[in-house]
């Protein structure tokens, strides 16, 4: 329903959102959880901040702009922390983090 | 990324909450807004909710049954609110709550 | 339990919260709503920004300070915004919205 | 500024939020972290539920009720993972979430 200049963002924020919820579950039921505390931590920021930027576009937030700007940033720093862990949750993830960062910058 | 048995409620919520948001800016501009206001509160409350629900699916929540059965019941008020008025944007809306009410009730 | 540094910021975003949502909720039972609706708007919008940031600072999000610049800048709106109405819990939103932005600019 | 019936309900929220995701920062640093796997998820949960429902009650919610009896559970879950590790964070935490599920409780 969001204006057409959002679709890509609100379908780049979706996926990352799931793709980070997905990672942190998978990475808690790893054997070496303490490896991948950097990215719990950024999986659940970067979850967060993807589903309040989704909800902030699709009702047409005056600060869409800025939430972007702030919701790239913290995609960057998911997706090179993830990129560095071979499981497939976490290199899944540092790809949708890497496209959701690129959406993000174009409405920032 | 979310398991098969939850894809149909993904999408339901999803939709919902776009549809909602959509449906709460687009009473805010209307003429009579006084008119609205049942409309706009529960706009809110139920786009926040599926989102929550949308996002606690995504990391495997334990409580995802629970949430879903109080999201099943703010869908139907909402559903039941905004199919009062002929506004476009409510008429969807109602449309998007009653499925979603549906698919939560499948997942309660 | 967060830090310190946080203790006055996290006061006046929590109260700024609740005036947000207590003027929200009142602004939707005025007589004139099509009045209120830009503070009805914000209020949502700086509720929800201001319990985000809460919540990212008890989690010692290492992106408070980004946050906390866009929180800033909603707070000031919605402080001009309901400035202009004179019912009390505008007058009172107003202020623990200036008061949130005051300290959000100290972490930002 | 939400209703006085609601006042403790609101203070044990906060404070259960903050200790929840204090735990969860905290555990996250722990030198066993597997260990804490299951109370980093759960911390998460309830933080952001009890953060949900402070947010629900002041803004006048019509499902304060519902949401409660949800919080309440998971409060309780939260309270019982926490209270099988001796290190503080985890410790007060639980200590939080008991007091919490019990005013939760009060107004489901």
């Amino acid at each position: 329903m969001a204006e057409k200049q959002y679709e890509n963002a609100m379908k780049a924020l979706h996926e990352c959102m799931e793709a980070c919820n997905y990672c942190f579950d998978s990475c808690l039921k790893e054997d070496d959880v303490k490896m991948m505390a950097g990215c719990i931590r950024l999986d659940r920021e970067c979850a967060d901040m993807c589903g309040y930027l989704e909800a902030a576009i699709s009702r047409n937030s005056p600060y869409i702009s800025e939430l972007a700007s702030v919701c790239a940033k913290i995609c960057d720093d998911c997706a090179e922390e993830c990129a560095k862990h071979d499981h497939d949750h976490c290199q899944k993830c540092a790809e949708a983090c890497r496209k959701c960062a690129e959406e993000c910058r174009k409405i920032a």
